[in-house]
């Protein structure tokens, strides 16, 4: 059994493949695009991976053709990926008969502590406390505790589970917001989005954590944010695509939401004359909500656990659907 | 069975207490001073209450003399206060034989709010992301995640507990630091004052949250502070005689701790002058980390369970010892 892994992925986990995979052929895609094996050259076509890891570092000038490589693998039976979303249309050619695609939840911990420090950095009175005491004034701050709050959130896969754990530790009310209103353990209650009317008025959290595809696209429009409750929060750590930003504007005037927290945008990078970067109820982060210290190593463990499950024949954790990949 | 209570505690639990304590006789303080019952005028010399409820609004003018009546009433058998500490030397009248003072745990969901949400605001970089984003640059910045955190809480009653609910919901290590190393439920370890010396070290944030009293006074003085972890958050919820206040200012200028969370001081209301308000690693708030604006509600639950109790002749919750009122 043949794998093709970055040099850098490779290098993380290379003690520990034996006791996973100890017949593995581990072939190393190396930073200037050539191949090697047990440190010798190895042939383009002499590859025949059934394993890859489409690790962050395999794309663009870093990447040195892996991706393009696995694009073309006709042997590639599984490939793990660094992703919770693998909707853009560049993954299109993973979308194959025989591939098996499995996403990453390894991110899901560190979104769900963004989402809920911002929100709940917004729902304590930080910015109201911050105010007197630069006055040097002595001046009791009320607050709603999160504990009487209630958050709707859009897409309950891994994140949208991280965030119910921690919102629920203080108390709040999670919904969840599902395809399907199945019962799920870490949620208060699950709703649809055709429940979405009903359920919005409801939130003081209001979550985007659910894929992007042709139902949730533009999610957040004129009619979302008319629904929303005055004063309550909007976080987006799905994707851009969920949210019309010319209605969030408008929304951000009337209060629905009184603040925005955005990780995505439809335009990443976002220009610098985005309106997002000064509006006073805006927080923009860079597409960083994944950036905590252990998602790499949470990724290394995923790749290995489900390694070890493919040696043995066993299903793999977090298989995506033809349709994740917005195919069929 | 006689109870006093002020105006505004009856008025919100009148409906509830003839299903808890059906014989009851209650007298109202009235905020003239006056006494009432039944919408009756009382006589002062006819006051035989058995039960007090020490209220907030018992003190002071608002009071009109309620503490003074408690002080000196020999028929008093129980008084549930609104306090989590007793330890003021104004509380000496209640530590007397026959006597039992129960102590609140209301205010502790609120103040354990407090003190994760400042704590974890500082801990993930959102000041670092809004000074990005005043400069409109698209650049992410990596995190410490919450559950690579060490929390050190010392005192670990009611509020210890509800902080390690919270924090350990992301994953932290909450020691706990207590009079005796007995085995806690919530806590990941526990520990006593004098193992300090090489707890402190491994703290990303230490909580003062334990009572005030000779073993505590100025715990946190130069040698606690040198033996902090460089970076490390101090939040003080507790007393502000636990800090030594110049010591505290020294460790800030050699980041131990990096930020200083103080809602209790030496000397309240802070005076206008103080070092504290300005204090860029500093953040002030008056005394109102139990402003949750459930606290008067889970108040009210406390007494009303503990009447109960009461009348039952069951254990009531919450009971302090003499020396948690400085005496003995």
């Amino acid at each position: 059994m043949q794998a093709l892994l970055t040099r850098a992925a490779y290098e993380r986990i290379a003690a520990r493949l034996p006791s996973t995979a100890p017949d593995l052929e581990v072939v190393v895609a190396e930073p200037d695009g050539s191949l090697t094996k047990d440190g010798q050259t190895f042939e383009p076509d002499q590859l025949a991976a059934e394993v890859w890891w489409l690790t962050v570092d395999a794309f663009g000038k870093r990447g040195a053709g892996y991706f393009d490589r696995l694009a073309k693998a006709p042997q590639a039976r599984w490939v793990q990926t660094a992703f919770a979303g693998v909707e853009n249309p560049m993954f299109k050619p993973l979308a194959r008969e025989g591939l098996a695609v499995t996403n990453s939840s390894a991110q899901a911990p560190a979104i769900a502590e963004y989402v809920t420090i911002h929100a709940m950095s917004l729902l304590h009175p930080i910015a109201a406390q911050a105010t007197h005491q630069a006055a040097r004034q002595w001046t009791p701050v009320s607050f709603r505790e999160v504990g009487q709050t209630r958050w709707l959130v859009l897409g309950f896969g891994h994140i949208g589970q991280e965030i119910a754990r921690r919102a629920k530790a203080f108390g709040a009310h999670v919904e969840a917001v599902r395809r399907s209103a199945s019962a799920e353990g870490l949620a208060d209650s699950v709703s649809t989005l055709a429940d979405l009317p009903s359920r919005l008025p409801e939130a003081d959290v209001v979550v985007l954590a659910c894929a992007l595809n042709d139902e949730t696209r533009d999610i957040a429009d004129q009619r979302f944010f008319s629904a929303m409750k005055p004063g309550a929060i909007l976080v987006n750590i799905g994707r851009g695509g969920l949210v019309d930003e010319d209605a969030l504007r408008a929304g951000l005037d009337a209060d629905r939401p009184a603040h925005a927290v955005l990780d995505v945008f439809k335009t990443e990078p976002l220009p610098a004359y985005a309106w997002f970067w000064d509006h006073p109820k805006v927080r923009v982060t860079p597409h960083a909500s994944n950036r905590g210290e252990l998602t790499a190593a949470r990724g290394d463990e995923l790749f290995l656990d489900n390694l070890g499950r493919y040696v043995r024949g066993e299903p793999l954790r977090n298989l995506t659907k033809p349709a994740d990949i917005g195919v069929g």
